[in-house]
């Protein structure tokens, strides 16, 4: 089968390798229908070393099963499903807990030997991992679907653990695809100001038809200075940063309200970062975040896709078939393209 | 009058100083009857520079209204009132949310013109800073109540961030008089397993009469190894770090649980910490804390100190006059006390 290898930054390849196959009676293996690139995906596209071997690319997918292992009994073949980035079998305290991306069974497709860039995906516990959509549902809605392996989830995930809700003011630091996801996800909890910053128009634009009521371009001092300009100099209640990089850590704390909240889902490019007295602790912030609980949340939000209540799906702009997958990245490494939808 | 005056690490002393006078129609000067010396007062002891000028030291405080100003409604001349450890207005929006802290007219005793460690002290925005104890107390009450000043509700402040609650694991890290506040905060709040992280057999006893479940005397991995085995490898859903130094942060994020939360009140000694991937992110931990929003709980709180549910008190293990605070600083600083309550 075709999937996708990156074996150093920049190169990105498609390449024929051995299929999956059944290896645990847990697994499942399906056929890759809706693939797609993630922003994540560009940290190695901008820093993997030389990998002879190969790094396996990607960790969002639907597709249809086509085996399972003697143990699955929640999916059988033909049945079309939801795949989050991360396995997790379920039953295990942290998966109870909701915390499935700590799984002690768990593990994370991008990266994996079996990544969903690809034609075909072995899905560890595919029992606890998987969310069948159901038969029928219309193909205009797989883009949407596809959201809420990842991205869509992602954003909800960082409006959920910054306690989003009515009457809140709330900052999405970052235009990116789970940017924009944040401020849908914050609409939905009934944010009442939602500050986007972002410069990237097409973007920001889109932004506003999710719920964003107010636009700030301007990064650095003056993005702070504007975003305290809108909260009436009090800062604001939540900030969610999807970024990851240093600056955006720097804006979040400049411009969180005394007791607020920063809720970080953009994977961290650090390790260390200020948290002393000048930072979070003299104003009583808190920190949190982390890689989104995306099966915690999958059952709870599907029926809002189904129904029409929310399209995060708009986040893909483009659509481009696996054999040219690196076109697709480097689409939205120049920023050409928001989010790439690929069909293996 | 008589003050506490720290010229530089070490050097403690008491001076004749011009009494205190009202500056704003909103301040009020007490008698100060009860003071005391807190474990972060230790931290200029250790690295004040040379500060020809004097640093006024203290912020915690019990005294009797001897004027008020005319703007002043709540408090009058006779009244004994407790001081916690910051002022504030009472009305400013960050008041209003409960982060008095963070007030807009705010600001700590400790360092101030006006500081605790003294004979009289002036208190700004009087009505919205300090809160009447009910005339008749009994006098042994007053070393509790003078924990609601700082010390019981910083460590109730950190089980409150840390969302302690019934069925929960908490570590406490640290046995110094904060972190012996937050087990028995932890415990009101009905806190399952209390793991207390201290070597002082003398403290870790009496964090046992306050609640602790167990005691953990190890450090480092040790230490950690200890809790892991104690939570059935699972980690503590709470961990209150009432230390301030970077190796209580570094065991706080080895011992929580992942979707766990670290909630600090030890006034951190750095301003860079691991945030990353490896430490906070990848375990969706939370980190929370700041300094304790006394003000906010302190009318809530009371009525138990004054029926005996708790008696946070018994931290103090000494009393000295004022005369003799430097001798307190020393105890404090050598661990041969743990709280020392000074009457001046």
């Amino acid at each position: 089968m075709k999937a996708t290898v990156m074996y150093k930054s920049g190169d990105v390849r498609v390449e024929e390798v051995p299929g999956p196959v059944l290896v645990e009676p847990t697994d499942a293996i399906i056929r890759v229908t809706h693939a797609c690139v993630c922003g994540s995906d560009l940290h190695p596209y901008h820093d993997l070393p030389d990998t002879p071997e190969g790094r396996r690319m990607g960790h969002e997918a639907i597709g249809v099963v086509e085996e399972v292992g003697d143990q699955v009994t929640a999916l059988a073949p033909g049945d079309t499903v939801i795949v989050p980035f991360a396995w997790s079998d379920g039953t295990c305290p942290f998966c109870r807990d909701g915390i499935t991306t700590s799984c002690v069974h768990g593990g994370f497709f991008d990266g994996a030997p079996s990544a969903t860039q690809a034609e075909k995906l072995r899905i560890p516990y595919a029992d606890g991992t998987a969310v069948v959509i159901p038969a029928g549902t219309d193909e205009s809605l797989m883009p949407s679907l596809l959201t809420l392996s990842d991205v869509y989830l992602t954003g909800y995930h960082a409006a959920v653990q910054g306690q989003v809700g009515p009457g809140r003011t709330v900052t999405v630091i970052g235009d990116g695809a789970v940017g924009l996801s944040a401020v849908l996800a914050s609409k939905q909890m009934g944010a009442k100001t939602i500050i986007l910053m972002g410069r990237h128009t097409a973007r920001t634009d889109l932004g506003r038809d999710f719920g964003a009521t107010h636009v700030v371009a301007e990064r650095g001092e003056e993005g702070v200075a504007k975003v305290l300009e809108i909260t009436g100099g009090e800062g604001s209640h939540v900030v969610l940063e999807a970024v990851g990089h240093m600056p955006a850590y720097e804006q979040a704390y400049a411009v969180v309200r005394p007791g607020g909240v920063i809720s970080r889902v953009g994977v961290p490019q650090y390790e260390d970062a200020p948290v002393g007295f000048t930072s979070l602790f003299g104003k009583n912030v808190t920190l949190t975040g982390g890689p989104a609980t995306v099966r915690a949340y999958l059952e709870a939000v599907l029926p809002q896709v189904l129904d029409g209540t929310i399209d995060p799906g708009r986040v893909f702009d483009r659509e481009l078939p696996l054999d040219d997958i690196a076109e697709g990245y480097r689409l939205m490494d120049s920023r050409e393209a928001l989010k790439v939808l690929i069909r293996p």
